[in-house]
């Protein structure tokens, strides 16, 4: 079979696992209050180019997203997102659960418009009765999207420019981080954190067996975050494993060089199925990418393929999703081109 | 000034006030234990047409519709509900503060469409990722709805229908429900019985003081009820001050006869206006009436009458509320007529 | 019957329910926003001696008991209360609903003790692993206590000094506080304003048909409050009910007078009682008194009086509370003692 | 530096890590639906000599109680604990923050007693007021407990058959489950599956990098639980990490082999002490030993030693945790026994 479902379908990058094996009789500190998570900032503060950054370790995608947008949330406030933003679909109401709305605006390929978003803004705060309505408390979008679509740089400084404006913190989800600064050249991590309040860099998709880093851009960090960790069930007893990965993935720019690999895969991909004749769903420039495809095709292609089903486009073809990641192999990507 | 700024502006019913001083000083027993609330629960029961239903008295719509769908829910269901609902928008997020996400439907005229509902729920559970969305656990409706208008029988009954086939609550906020039932002949409150699994009797806004009677409509009231209104803070210590109200209430046919009043009151209103020359945002066949009207004429109007603004209209006019209630004076109606 | 049962037994004082026929038709403005909620907060403000006062009204004991808790919480904290207090006890995990731990102290006839306070405190942030404990975030005591005992404005002035020297915010549960204040004369409205942050002044069980008045005592109220009522379920469409009701009762002393009677009532039960060779489970100088009857007794005693049962004192004997109230009258005490 | 702070100090143990090199690049499918998952959960069942178990896996101990407690729980109701049990004191308001009540019994070394969880079951329903009050839900015990003791199998069943006469789930914090079997061998996990409704098997303290596996004992796992770990921002997206380190444990008897390892260790600990003349603040059997140190010493010691402080004892000497693990070596704890 070959393996396109997604990007969190295998283990770690060797180096990683190297590491692990490395220091796995050294006795440490817990909680993350460790060597190895130290030293993961650290570095990640190097590459964010900034000394105001705070970092923080998390084991995955929703638990990061409801820990930080809970914790930065007033808890009357609701947070800002595109309607196919994963917070507003696919958590399971991870958000709620903590007692906040989340508010939708339209989604264009994925992405929030800063002028919808200024709007719903201005609607809050001229509504005779909003104090009767959730106020929006923080914005969050994905980079890249659930489409896999990418903000340029002015979309997010316009985003940026309205929340600041507004006074509401702006959170990037980056599950797939890498795969966007490998994607866009003209958006690097510096940029984000002078456009953003908080975002995560992923690991669990890019590279690392768990774990996402949280960076708060300016000293913002929330007061007794570590309480309110544990309080959300997600502080992690064994926080080196997480600080450890990092370290690894920011030494020697490896963080980057694996991005770069699933993009040059995904590209390789997507022009390899575009000469066949393939029509895509959605212009997407990083690791994911969706195909239409007849239903009896896709029917076949299940048996050589693993491969998401994104839902239906029309009557006789569907939706699909193709992943590359850090552990995809060329002749993988090469053998699909030919068998689809 | 003129009062048709809403329906719960003024206080209750005159019999309503003297059944108060009556038994002012009658030693009750506490929350809702009381003779007056098992005497209200008989009535309403009768009224119903109906030996199944158990009846529960709440102090106010927001807090009866978060109890109520809170009780009724699973912890990891949400609610669905037109996008205009009360509970998706002018609650503060009263819903989200239990845990529970509003999942929002197109709202037409402030309702929902039965084959709308259908595919909502059929899309979740054909979702391939269904178990990492928010399961729909119950729908919410409200009759008149917060545009003032009215499901039909065979609209009611439509929703009703996909609700017994999934296995899902359905839930109907009567804030003003008298002011619908009064307008609509076709449905009476047995229909209601029939088709919905709870609902509430609004008091607050129908000629009470305070209060809202919820009726669960064939023994399915959720078991320590009592313990789940003082755990939400909405258990009132003096039950019985709401358990008069609706005895009074649904004696001699005074919640329907105060209703039809309010409801000639505002017929007489949209003639009057609509012979003016006036133009609606919306068509109401009940107490609730949405007007254009042009800017200037609005300012010129809130120095003689009590209205509420709904929200701008086009770029000269706004649209308004007037509403009519149980305390509105027939004198009134025909000097608004002849002001505007 | 005699009526001993408890405090919010009956209706409301007879000059209250004639303001709520006077102003029965105003049409008033929504949600507290009213003419008599500014009066009686003034008028509230005029009896704290303070300018710097704000003050809220909510319908029930424990509904204010959690929204206030809540919203003076950072949801991480808890708060501390004596182990008996209500929020610990009697409240159905309400405070615990909204996401926070009650820390209890030892109760000393129903009172926290400040050395004890200042431990609790000294060791959660002296523990090592403090930051995975729950962290002390306000203070809650109830005066009277709910054994009708009373903190001395001394034993005040101690927990309020371990407040302030730890930045915990004092919430005083005045649920009954008219009959603190009467049966106390060294402890005043001004007194308690210094000594707290915040406290509630009890209507429901001292003479109002509902209604507590919140007073948060130097400008502290917590933003958006309105917001955060709603959110709750708390806020009450029609605001003035309760408004007029302080307003009354913040009129010529009535508060006082009618908190007066009912101690003086309390004590005259007490003295008799005494006379008569009952023994008391508690010294209480209020209006709740808990006295030790044998259980035979008590069963007779049912058929005459309403009172509450607190618990068996031996295997012979139980504790039965007998509470006086603004509605009590002077014959039915006598007859009480005639009886017993 | 001599390593004894605790059991979670170190990563994996090797055969857990050589089985994540070598399954590194399977495309398994995610959130806990793959190969190792299913292999593990059958291996648990066989060792637990059941097929009416059902066993899903977790990343960390105040998750997993997170998440099981607030899964069995009616909303309204709460969990019983030791006052000193792990859910009470030392997960930072997780239960709490989920909105159920801890509800303390006294502890008598870490454990609760059969008779106390009678009477305050017995104490709740009688209580005239008990739908006022957190009704108790469930039981909450660790095994072995925060002490470092253990229930013997009489005192296990002697509080299952008080759980299984009130109808009350009665659930074991098994974190160190396999130091608490390797100690004791009148207890089987076949006793904790007839004794238990469900429990948890530590593998974060006992070998494995991260995970727990929880083991509901007769079908009875909660409906949608996937959906509901997805809420709690618990799911693990590469779940079978957790997987494969389960299944390594349960093959070949590692679990109980590194477990009898540990307790070994302490034991020879435990002797070496002893006849150095040092006393224990508790008598424990398992991996966990509490010393009475005197301050100096203890300070000197620290130099050496990594350890954690429990507590003052007295005036001049506190307690002290020494905790063996899996990967505790011999000839540390000789150097241990020497130096101190």
């Amino acid at each position: 079979m070959l393996g396109f479902a997604s990007d969190y379908m295998e283990g770690a990058h060797d180096k990683i696992l190297q590491r692990l094996i490395d220091i796995n009789y050294v006795h440490n500190t817990g909680y993350g209050s460790d060597y190895y998570c130290r030293k993961a900032a650290r570095k990640i503060a190097r590459a964010c180019g900034s000394d105001d950054v705070e970092v923080e370790f998390l084991s995955g995608g929703t638990q990061t997203n409801q820990v930080v947008i809970d914790a930065l949330l007033q808890p009357y406030q609701g947070v800002v997102s595109a309607a196919t933003g994963h917070v507003a679909v696919h958590e399971a109401g991870a958000i709620e659960f903590t007692g906040h709305k989340v508010i939708e605006l339209p989604a264009h390929d994925g992405k929030i418009d800063a002028e919808e978003l200024t709007k719903l803004i201005d609607d809050y705060w001229n509504d005779e009765s909003h104090e009767h309505m959730v106020m929006p408390g923080m914005v969050y979008i994905s980079q890249p999207t659930e489409y896999g679509t990418l903000y340029s740089l002015s979309e997010l400084h316009a985003i940026s420019k309205v929340c600041r404006a507004n006074g509401l913190p702006l959170y990037m989800d980056g599950a797939r981080l890498g795969y966007a600064l490998a994607a866009q050249e003209e958006m690097s991590l510096r940029d984000i954190v002078r456009e953003t309040d908080v975002f995560y860099i992923g690991g669990t998709k890019v590279g690392a067996l768990i774990g996402e880093a949280v960076v708060f851009t300016h000293h913002n960090r929330p007061a007794h975050f570590l309480s309110i960790k544990k309080q959300h069930g997600a502080l992690l007893a064994k926080g080196w494993l997480i600080g450890i990965q990092f370290d690894t993935l920011f030494s020697d720019d490896l963080y980057m060089e694996i991005s770069r690999h699933a993009v040059r895969m995904a590209m390789k991909m997507k022009d390899g199925l575009e000469r066949k004749g393939y029509s895509f769903y959605i212009d997407s420039p990083t690791n994911q990418q969706f195909i239409i495809i007849g239903n009896e095709r896709m029917q076949e292609l299940k048996e050589k393929v693993l491969f998401s089903v994104w839902g239906p486009y029309d009557a006789g073809s569907s939706i699909i999703r193709l992943a590359t990641s850090w552990a995809t192999l060329e002749e993988d990507v090469d053998a699909l081109i030919d068998l689809m």
